[in-house]
């Protein structure tokens, strides 16, 4: 008789983006020539880059001459060229990254749970709270108990290890989603010493390191002293790039990173993960590897650069908004997100009812990534700059 | 403290193809002026058709345009053009399936693994052998306990049901690789109505359907009486239109499929996957999707079915030459794999390092695929014409 994964029956209803959908779709039937501005989903507007494009349009035709057609990728790792280039823009940043440490994937979520397959069940979570929920649910679904360490307004929404927890997984994501807060490299470090010291696994979500622009902020964990015995690091051009429905995303698994056996010894982290994927992926499609490639190149740094500037020249908006309105908030420097306590005292529901009600701007209720979100709100940097501009007049009006 | 998943020390070495490899390099090493043929592995060599070259590179241009460019999809689960085009190619050969039924995939291999995060490891799982190795491994990293249905010379190599076990999952292939062999109706009937009596789910792997000519034949498991209650399928696009290196597939899970839960109770297996999928994938590559919508045209239905007749007419070359020998196969009609039994009682790697070394030919163990595999031999039509050919040639003077 086939049984369910009994694990499933703990998820909670992930009602976050439908309770949303619902209640702007509510509002719209009652308000239909009114214009609502979106600022909810993290989701990007901007076109692919040109050299981008190009790229895949080159390998697009290569696919159709028997000379140059590609079929299975050997490894289903990733072709060299693309493991090559994603190696070379760490060195941009000045961390070492060996090309046969980087695992081509077709985004950041696909890894971030599958990777989960190579865990026992056994291992305790730490996620912090508010969090990216794929990282609690996945885990949920392989039957893990899940701990939170907590972000709140008294440490800048960048939550410290607890020493109460003996973690075999941790997650961390820096410049944060949903709070727009960076870990500094002395932040990191007091991370890596606590993995360590508890042999714990640290899955560092680096999707956002693009959006980096001060010189002092660690872009990648790598770069910490330590981290390579005790880290990988995942990491997707859906932000870095525009790539969020083109598909591509990179995991560092550096070789001296090893994992538990059950007889206490130890055995390569890479070997277990490769034999996962050699069973359960074949690689992500040729065209698509080309273009992210392109990405890599002085001309895609460039021109993917120039859209990223666009997105922050919007978060400088939102800011300056609430800088104006004396709101507390994170981000919005180095980060796309704009992550502010609500006015009055609003449970974040409330204010979300309240702003699409009053404004006509959606945006996102902290509830809906954890309980230390409630009371807070996000806003993307991800929509045009006139909208922006729009939203936040409404805003100012609505709050001042 | 991390610990591994302790299943990933039940798996075999994977060391089929890695063999193959090490022993073809020895060859050449010795040898490195003469022409070795490769019928070994299953991928396909002839490139993409001209309607789904030029509908990838219009979606890579639309991605470069702010007014049509895509990002996140809704659901994750393919567009709407593209499940509504499978549907239709369903319809073609006389299977209704409704496009919500139908979930685009990044290609067969990864949701037939990803799959079993949806089922308790307590599932018994029942693989016909000799069988892909993906089924056996898959679930023996979900710590499930697999047995076995004997393909088998006397059956044709198209195992039936064994009453002594009660599966929770039951995998089967048709076209099968490696066996070639093609259930018929009646055969799969058999199967829905034990896996009916015993509450299994069948996982019909359909990747092959596209080489089936003789319109007796079922091209899939949807058009058999009671599977709707007891099945999915999942189906690639890598053999039907070479999208080996170009990565696309779809999983048909029909609305009435029902799993049971640990009360006894019943939950949609849809809503399950849909839950699993939500949180560990985020769908497949917009232009990907349009060059797989393209292949479904009736222009693209054209193109494809041109270059499987290519294949075809190596199979027949294959086929016609053991026939010529008197050797006994399975396969040949209705697939692209050739199943033959090893000449001279010899074992089939002692047989693959002969037709290596007196033939130049390389080939694929029967062992590598399971018990039952061993003293057979495969063979794949995915090479040229002309070194099919060539191939042959060699293979009738080795055996005559």
């Amino acid at each position: 008789m086939a049984l369910m994964n009994k694990a499933f029956l703990d998820l909670k209803k992930n009602y976050l983006f439908i309770e949303i959908g619902k209640r702007v779709k509510e509002y719209i039937a009652a308000h239909p020539d009114n214009k609502i501005i979106r600022m909810g989903i993290g989701d990007v507007t901007q076109p692919l880059a040109k050299v981008v494009v190009d790229a895949m349009k080159k390998a697009a035709d290569e696919m159709g001459v028997k000379e140059t057609f590609r079929g299975y990728e050997d490894s289903g790792m990733g072709y060299d060229f693309l493991r090559e280039a994603v190696a070379g823009y760490y060195k941009s940043f000045g961390v070492e990254v060996s090309p046969d440490e980087i695992l081509i994937s077709d985004g950041a979520k696909s890894d971030c749970g599958n990777i989960g397959d190579i865990f026992d069940a056994s291992n305790d979570v730490l996620v912090t709270d508010p969090a990216y929920p794929v990282y609690v649910d996945s885990n949920i679904m392989g039957g893990r108990k899940v701990y939170y360490a907590n972000s709140t307004e008294e440490n800048g929404f960048a939550a410290m290890p607890d020493d109460s927890v003996k973690p075999g997984i941790i997650y961390l994501c820096s410049p944060n989603n949903p709070t727009g807060s960076v870990y500094t490299k002395e932040q990191l470090k007091v991370w890596v010493d606590y993995a360590i010291k508890n042999k714990s696994i640290i899955i560092f979500d680096a999707a956002y390191e693009a959006f980096i622009s001060d010189p002092a902020l660690p872009r990648s964990i790598m770069g910490i002293e330590g981290a390579r015995k005790c880290a990988i690091e995942i990491c997707s051009l859906s932000k870095t790039a525009g790539f969020t429905g083109t598909r591509c995303g990179y995991t560092v698994v550096p070789k001296e990173l090893m994992i538990e056996t059950p007889d206490g010894e130890e055995m390569s982290f890479m070997q277990l993960w490769c034999r996962r994927q050699g069973s359960k992926f074949n690689g992500v499609s040729y065209p698509v590897q080309r273009a992210a490639e392109a990405v890599f190149t002085p001309e895609g740094i460039k021109q993917t650069r120039e859209t990223i500037a666009y997105y922050m020249r919007n978060a400088k908006v939102i800011a300056d908004t609430f800088d104006g309105l004396g709101i507390k908030y994170t981000g919005g420097t180095n980060s796309p997100y704009i992550w502010f306590k609500c006015p009055d005292g609003q449970d974040s529901w409330t204010f979300f009812d309240r702003l699409l009600n009053e404004a006509e701007v959606v945006g996102t209720p902290g509830a809906g990534f954890g309980k230390n979100g409630d009371g807070w709100f996000r806003l993307t940097a991800f929509g045009t700059y006139e909208n922006t501009v729009e939203a936040m007049e409404r805003v100012k009006k609505l709050l001042k």
